[in-house]
């Protein structure tokens, strides 16, 4: 019961952001760009970062459309940076469908996303707002983590060194942040005091880890059907994710050679080959054994369920942080969503 | 002698940007990141944009300092787009060095490029102005046309019925667009009457397209030397330049023949190939006598002169908008510039 009013809730919201999206969008020339831009941002999704920013908003006792704007910008940062996050990963599809770059090109792909992230900062501007500048400075910052972020994202293909501190260092900026920059913009246009909107991006920092973590432990453990891709797709690439990190202090012996294997760095060549086609996972008998035998090894090393405690862990400093909030039923409905998370089938 | 004054007032403020730029560029982590954030600011150049931005603030009054964090953010996002313009073109060198795509590789240039445009965003939230709202969105307006003037660039490439009307629109937008956004930059932070600023984005807007325009010729008519790379490189990419589209207009039989190869569209594929050489200008006896032929035909049929008249016609109507602002040092430095542009040797 309580679940679905907060689901009713989140989707009315979600669907606010889906209109404001969508008339952003144009048709007409220059064609390739608009359609690119448009093609993105009908690809639907839980928008789950836009509807952070207006539950955090009605949390401290604003009104969700103050937010809505700054949601609709973040949700566009958030878009800018799938889009040049696939060209760079060579990622062949998303949501199901070819990515911009596989769709259209490269090029296109590029400048749809410079061109996302434009609209970002003129969303952003169309708030009514006294206090713009504040807002401006947060999303510019949050900008730049984002992007150092995926730097050390990239850097990580490439070094056999990475702990589990680097790990949390990195998803802090590439995920996190975009997590905790909803929860301060919320904060700020609903009139939070200064300790609420601190309270809202910690709540968003530790969700983003969680998010993040569980992102992690789907890729091995997630009905495939649900998950909208194959399983293991991390293994074959080699990431270095949460699970390959915590198995490399773990491992000894002929596990510990098969988890070296994979850290010794990412498959592809860091300088790419934009023409090359990415292997689709797990059609190759060998990468099936590949997954198998690493899935088994984070089993049998507690590896899973020490990411499934992690999880847990972050999400309840998530509800935590709310505990200084007023009690509404916005906050509730941010509970709810953070507690929903951990139980997400993908 | 008034040229010496001019043009040390030129390098006194040429040299305040160059010396805020470098304070913003970061060492360590991420290292490859932060490395070609360093390449592509220490990389020099006239700062053309940037020293527009502060002579137009001081032609209406203000003081260059007013203007200097907005002069640094728009040559900040000036070389975002050189950056990712690179990669799109699979341009080898810029500035006889080489691109940060080939000294590092796509991934890393893309998210240089991305981190530019973030800065430039930090930088302009740093200016000390009540205005700071009009100023974000006059700097988001022209973000979203000069990328929209690159994606019209893109699909000329494959158009083989560009007009020169359709070339002015599409400089406008890439070229233009930076430089009217200077004067209004400038006119906004120094304290000018909104008639002010707008005579500045005229100005500009005026001065871009003389800009563009002399670069054009440039490509076939500059002292290879002085030019910094080779001639004719517009002429073997098949770039629609205004001398290739006019010749277009202009030229019958045989010559015709010659132009339409080159108007069917760029050599190289959309789709681009990351990974493929660019092949170098003129080493290619073929490539040479290409632009021996088409260099000819230009001269034939008055392409040249034309492009010629159409530099000093806007260079003379850019000259002509600053009649109506005060005469002071500063707007005689603006018409001196404008006036040596049609005169430079590269």
């Amino acid at each position: 019961m309580t679940e679905s009013i907060h689901g009713r809730h989140y989707e009315d919201l979600r669907r606010m952001v889906e209109r404001r999206l969508r008339g952003l969008t144009q048709r007409g020339s220059p064609e390739d760009l608009n359609d690119a831009c448009r093609y993105v941002l009908s690809a639907g999704g839980k928008r789950i970062r836009a509807v952070l920013v207006l539950l955090s908003c009605e949390a401290v006792g604003g009104n969700a459309k103050q937010a809505l704007d700054a949601s609709v910008a973040l949700e566009l940062m958030h878009n800018f940076t799938l889009v040049h996050d696939d060209i760079m990963d060579h990622a062949r599809s998303r949501r199901g469908r070819p990515t911009v770059h596989i769709r259209w090109n490269v090029n296109n792909a590029l400048l749809a996303g410079d061109v996302l992230l434009a609209m970002a900062y003129a969303a952003l501007l169309r708030s009514r707002t006294a206090k713009l500048s504040p807002l401006v400075e947060l999303f510019t910052g949050a900008l730049l983590q984002v992007c150092e972020g995926q730097a050390l994202d990239l850097e990580f293909e490439t070094r056999a060194d990475v702990s589990v501190r680097d790990y949390f260092r990195m998803i802090g900026k590439k995920t996190g942040r975009l997590f905790s920059a909803a929860g301060e913009l919320g904060g700020l246009l609903g009139g939070g005091s200064p300790r609420q909107v601190t309270v809202l991006r910690e709540f968003g920092h530790h969700l983003g880890r969680a998010f993040q973590l569980q992102d992690d432990l789907l890729d091995v453990t997630a009905d495939p059907s649900r998950l909208g891709k194959s399983i293991g797709g991390d293994i074959v690439e080699r990431k270095k994710t949460y699970l390959l990190l915590k198995a490399a202090e773990r491992t000894r012996g002929r596990d510990r050679a098969v988890v070296q294997v994979l850290l010794r760095g990412n498959r592809r060549r860091a300088d790419g080959g934009h023409g090359a086609m990415q292997q689709s996972v797990a059609t190759d008998p060998r990468e099936a054994r590949m997954i198998r035998t690493v899935t088994d090894i984070y089993r049998r090393y507690g590896v899973l369920k020490d990411t499934e405690r992690q999880v847990r862990a972050n999400t309840r400093r998530a509800v935590r942080a709310l505990d200084s909030l007023p009690r509404n039923e916005s906050a509730a409905a941010l509970r709810w969503l953070s507690e929903r998370l951990v139980t997400r089938p993908s």
